[in-house]
């Protein structure tokens, strides 16, 4: 495998306890998972964990050696239940401190606004020893990168602007490339032909996603590949292949 | 603890690459979350893993030992990406057999549908041995429950089938009660209350969830206890003290 041809990892932990209770509905890892494509960087694992330091610290030990970069949302806040910064320090081997240049953005941030600077708000400022700053233009608090890992914020919205601050900051390998074709098809009619096309193009991947809509049964297929030109041909070949079955299907899915 | 007491644990495994890539947001996380809590079970961990035999052994095993249940979806349908049965039979350590009912259930399903009960449909009736089914009224295919592992579909319209056909029939504990206060506050301005009331409420937890809508910063504080005076009684606590400190808040959150 040439260097060209490295393939970048990430893994996301999610730290929440409303994720588990099914109160709210993630929205990171699709926002994370996209924004990771663009980098060139295949997001192979995420875990959601609740708000507890022993299941922090052993999710962020078991990933953040196996994959390239590691990325955690949420519990960076405020409040007593905001224990990432603890736990992935613990995790790391080092004390928490408060960083100097954390405590000047939010003295600013905080500067003209009720209350000031008190000590919870301050807890923002606390990083595992050795972190960078990741710029929040949204709140002031910051994220945090130490090594590989990188924690990040539970609201989506201020997740998407410490994504915008590392956007090309993180080194990455060949997009992964993707095709949608989709119809009012059921995929166990066609799950032959999903199969031997895939087989045909070895450098591509086909996955079958079903779907019910409308009371009608449908599926998008998607096709992969980091090559253009063997996503471009994988993608004629099966739509010769719905073709010819006598399918309609939609380019881009449906 | 008494056996009243006794806390039932589950964890989920996401088995989809349509997940990993952004491209599909999940909506099982939260469905089986919900679920869960009414069956008087937590679910403690999910894990989101690639269409991939050892990621997907690797997180069934890791998982199944750990917590009372273990629910994995996706990866059940008839396509060639669909490995998960095969991936939990070897996680199992078992073989994979034609399930006898699950076949009779797909062949009355196809028996006047076109094409019939063909290879790729007959998919759907294999199970790790030893397997029993959870019926499926949507779509004839059924889910697999082995032992304390459950494997559902990963259409959610489907994986909610699934679930009505289980409900009732797991061992549960208390269910976890919550109640929402939500307000247009900031979280770090009442960091300090939050944290006092959660302290003098030994048998409560409360979280702190904050969100940016229309432009404005606001927090919705959950508060869960098995208790239900206890959790009453730390609501009363909560609210007291954020009308105390002059705050308007939203009984059931905003």
């Amino acid at each position: 495998m040439s260097t060209s041809d490295r393939i970048w990892t990430a893994a996301l932990v999610v730290i929440g306890d409303e994720i588990l209770s099914g109160r709210t509905h993630d929205k990171n890892i699709a926002q994370i998972a996209s924004w990771l494509q663009v980098q060139g960087i295949r997001l192979k694992e995420v875990r959601v964990v609740s708000d507890d330091m022993d299941a922090i610290v052993a999710a962020v030990n078991a990933l953040r050696h196996q994959y390239d970069y590691l990325f955690t949302t949420g519990g960076i806040g405020p409040t007593h239940d905001d224990i990432t910064v603890d736990a992935v320090a613990q995790a790391l081997g080092v004390p928490v401190v408060i960083h100097p240049e954390a405590r000047a953005i939010l003295e600013e941030y905080y500067r003209d606004r009720p209350g000031g600077l008190t000590d919870a708000r301050l807890r923002m400022a606390r990083v595992p020893q050795g972190a960078d700053l990741i710029p929040n233009r949204m709140s002031g608090a910051p994220g945090i990168k130490h090594g590989n890992v990188h924690l990040m914020a539970g609201v989506p919205t201020i997740t998407a602007q410490m994504l915008d601050a590392l956007t090309g900051t993180l080194e990455g390998g060949a997009p992964l490339l993707s095709e949608t074709v989709g119809g009012w098809i059921k995929e166990s009619e066609v799950a032959d032909l999903l199969r031997e096309v895939e087989k045909a193009h070895a450098d591509c991947q086909i996955g079958s996603y079903p779907f019910f809509r409308e009371g009608q049964t449908g599926a998008n297929f998607v096709i992969r590949s980091t090559d253009a030109d063997a996503l471009a041909s994988c993608v004629d070949t099966l739509c010769e292949g719905l073709g010819e079955m006598g399918f309609d299907f939609t380019p881009g899915g449906i």
